[in-house]
């Protein structure tokens, strides 16, 4: 079939005899391109503080949209008001998709709800939606008061769904056709749509979707596979019949794994009667994906959210809870130091070395807790395994538990020159280990099974078992042994 | 120009009158789903173990090769081999790419090299390159040599660029055309290559890229726009400048965040003469991002990286370490214990209650720690503001340390009925919460500047200083005033 009319070879693709390799020039650059960041947020701080608005105004002119959100976030909570204030006339509101959470209220706050309102206005109704959702009853009224009609009552309906759900993150702009349509009929269509002012064609779509007269979705044809193919073929022979359906309530963790799980690049969002109504493409969950990672990591660390750009009274605010109950725990690990006293009077030895042993375990006790909290987050961790890894994990700390007691027994034996004391803290070590290895996994297993996040209870609880556990073994075997 | 030809409507999209709000529900379902898998699971080893091969291979057979992949996971190690086994004859290489880096290592080497090839064969390069890379010198050669020569020459190609490197990650499939062909020519020409046997036209792709005739890019057209433009329309009258050009040598990471930032869908890979050599979409990213992410958080928490499918002695062998530095931490502050054996002789209720500062600032310094090590990787915290975040942070532990040492004070007043233990505490519990503050901010950035990870090291250093500070503060203040 070469005998198309215009059919030509495609473009030699070069490719170089020795691929580049040059990663310290590499490097360099991308040291420029951060330098150069910083250069920027260090000129504007100056010119603000010169009360240079418009060559803030012109410097920021030209700048892609992510650039101006990080420069708002990274001068500083002193001078963002008035950086604000310089760019709220014709405010750009791509930026504030691109904002940090915490400036991005701090922003919406410091700017007038018409001009707000003109900037929303201009966003595509997800964003809109994403933006409009984290602000009170009465801000929200006032921007919806002031969109135009038909954007008001696509960005309500996004409101309806619940948070964090596949309905608040879909783009309601998709091209639907029926299956019986040819390519032809569906570019001649498309053609006609674009020409006409105000169409409510997408600006960006990556797959035509293939409806029924329900408007349940069949199937969907890539855009690459329509173009591939000649006018006269009906698209429902070329379409891929769709399998991974998202209903508008999913959460959107549960969405980001599906996507991942099952390398989706886009996926059509349905109604409970299976009515097509919108489209989330990988890009839309890729903050989600990373957002979910992160939730772990700071909730571990002890830390709600991201507090980067907070103020000092409210970070501390958040922080105190969690150092609250930490004090709790300390306090209960001391009750069982005092538990003995005596013993500790009659040998200080004991004092010394025992922070050694609760230490041990906590550390232990951690390693397990991440690994099982991460599993679970992302499934990997499940009913079907959970017997397993907890199997694996007493037995890990097992085999720790005796490496550390040969340890930790011949220092102490060294130090104190008291072989019983050795003994003593090699079998407090193993004890320890071992219950690290089997709470540091139950605990996050047993929560999850409780609808309680694993990220932010396990360690406090861990914690306790491992102070407990430590001093209790340590001391305890002390006053057996050795008084 | 509502007068073309076959010009209709867009079908009617219905919104439901009341959303579909049953959270309960949504829940069983996914309750549901994962239970499904969990029972597959289950009956797929209960078949292994009777040695039943071909149900196995049949109720397999249909399923999507992410599924396969976690069932291969899930099954244990025991059971793997066995799987693998019925699955070898005619493996799905698909499957290969969605195993997790330590079970795909054990398929591979499971696998016969002839049906690892025949099963390589079938990827995609990006992905065919993905799964080669780790493995050793010969294996790698003996796959090479069994795969057909233009694959072959496509993947030594990708082999060569550095680790973790756009090139790796690229995909060579990609259309570039020049910029004076319309997009009728455009049409026919892609319709042409598709009906010829074995064209390199790549299955899927997003752009068109337009490129001059020293093959650099100038710029890309996404496909929606094509299909909305009249046959007549030139291309590179509708293409959008190329922005976000990637060096084939960049770091996967750099990549991550430069489509993070910028909300990239897709963005060409260019050689060092400029010219395009393949194509990165947001997809290929996402594993990048979720893993950047995740690798943080399992550093932080002392592991290397995901273990859960790893042997018990491949586990304990790889925590073994990071263990054996917590024991010299530890050490290092019992030795600061010992040099107040006199003092804690006279006052037990010093050994009693020394934990709690030491523990307090161990909690306080991770929260800060956590913000500063997320932060330095998702580069919110630059030279820029490093500054102020170390100031606010000792701002944030002078606050803490105030609240925290009064209530600390008035337990250990009312504990041991002494008022000038009380003060002690608190006077080292601020002492502690400052430098946890201090040090909890300064070390990441420190090591970050030495070029050392700091999600890695961080942890013990600061474990060291906040348990040092903590007994030295503690207990030195009590054998000046209480002695």
């Amino acid at each position: 079939m070469t005998e198309a009319p215009e059919f030509r070879p495609p473009p030699e693709r070069p490719f170089p005899d020795r691929p580049p390799q040059d990663p310290p020039a590499e490097e360099r650059e991308e040291e420029a391109a951060r330098d150069a960041q910083d250069e920027l947020v260090d000129t504007v701080r100056e010119l603000l503080d010169e009360d240079q608005h418009d060559r803030v105004r012109a410097l920021l002119a030209d700048l892609h949209a992510a650039d101006i959100a990080q420069v708002i976030e990274h001068v500083g909570p002193g001078r963002r008001e008035a950086l604000v204030g310089i760019l709220s006339a014709d405010f750009d509101a791509e930026v504030l998709t691109y904002l940090d959470q915490e400036v991005r209220e701090e922003v919406i706050e410091l700017l007038e709800p018409k001009d707000l309102a003109a900037a929303v206005a201009e966003l595509e109704t997800d964003d809109a939606v994403d933006v409009i959702q984290d602000l009170d009853e009465e801000s929200r009224r006032e921007i919806l008061d002031n969109l135009p009609p038909e954007t008001r009552q696509l960005v309500e309906e996004g409101l309806t769904f619940p948070e964090y759900s596949a309905g608040r993150l879909m783009s309601r702009g998709f091209v639907s056709v029926p299956q019986f349509w040819t390519v032809g009929r569906l570019l001649d269509y498309l053609r006609a749509a674009a020409s006409v002012e105000d169409s409510d064609l997408p600006e960006d779509f990556y797959d035509i979707f293939i409806v029924d007269p329900a408007h349940r979705v069949v199937g969907a044809v890539p855009l690459s596979r329509v173009m591939r193919a000649k006018r006269t073929v009906r698209l429902g022979d070329i379409l891929t019949e769709a399998h991974h359906l998202i209903p508008a309530t999913m959460d959107q963790e549960e969405v980001a794994r599906k996507f991942r799980k099952y390398g989706l690049v886009s996926a059509p969002v349905v109604d409970e009667a299976q009515r097509l109504i919108g489209v989330i493409t990988v890009d839309d969950v890729v903050d989600v994906i990373e957002e979910e990672a992160e939730e772990d990591l700071l909730r571990l660390g002890g830390v709600g959210e991201g507090d980067l750009y907070r103020a000092v009274l409210d970070t501390t605010r958040s922080r105190f809870s969690w150092l609250a109950v930490n004090l709790v725990t300390a306090i209960v690990a001391s009750l069982v130091i005092g538990m003995f006293e005596a013993a500790i009077e009659k040998v200080v030895a004991l004092a010394v070395l025992m922070p050694i042993v609760a230490s041990m375990g906590g550390n232990a006790g951690t390693q397990t807790l991440t690994v099982a909290v991460r599993a679970l987050a992302t499934r990997e961790l499940t009913d079907a395994n959970a017997l397993r890894v907890v199997g694996k994990e007493v037995l890990v700390g097992t085999a720790n538990g005796v490496l550390f007691a040969i340890l930790a027994g011949l220092i102490a034996w060294g130090w104190f020159r008291d072989p019983l004391l050795g003994g003593v803290i090699g079998a407090a070590m193993i004890v320890n280990l071992i219950s690290a290895g089997l709470f540091g996994a139950m605990i996050p297993l047993v929560l999850h099974k409780l609808k309680i996040d694993p990220a932010v209870a396990s360690a406090v609880f861990l914690t306790t078992v491992t102070d407990v556990v430590g001093f209790l073994a340590f001391l305890g075997l002390a006053s057996l042994v050795l008084l």
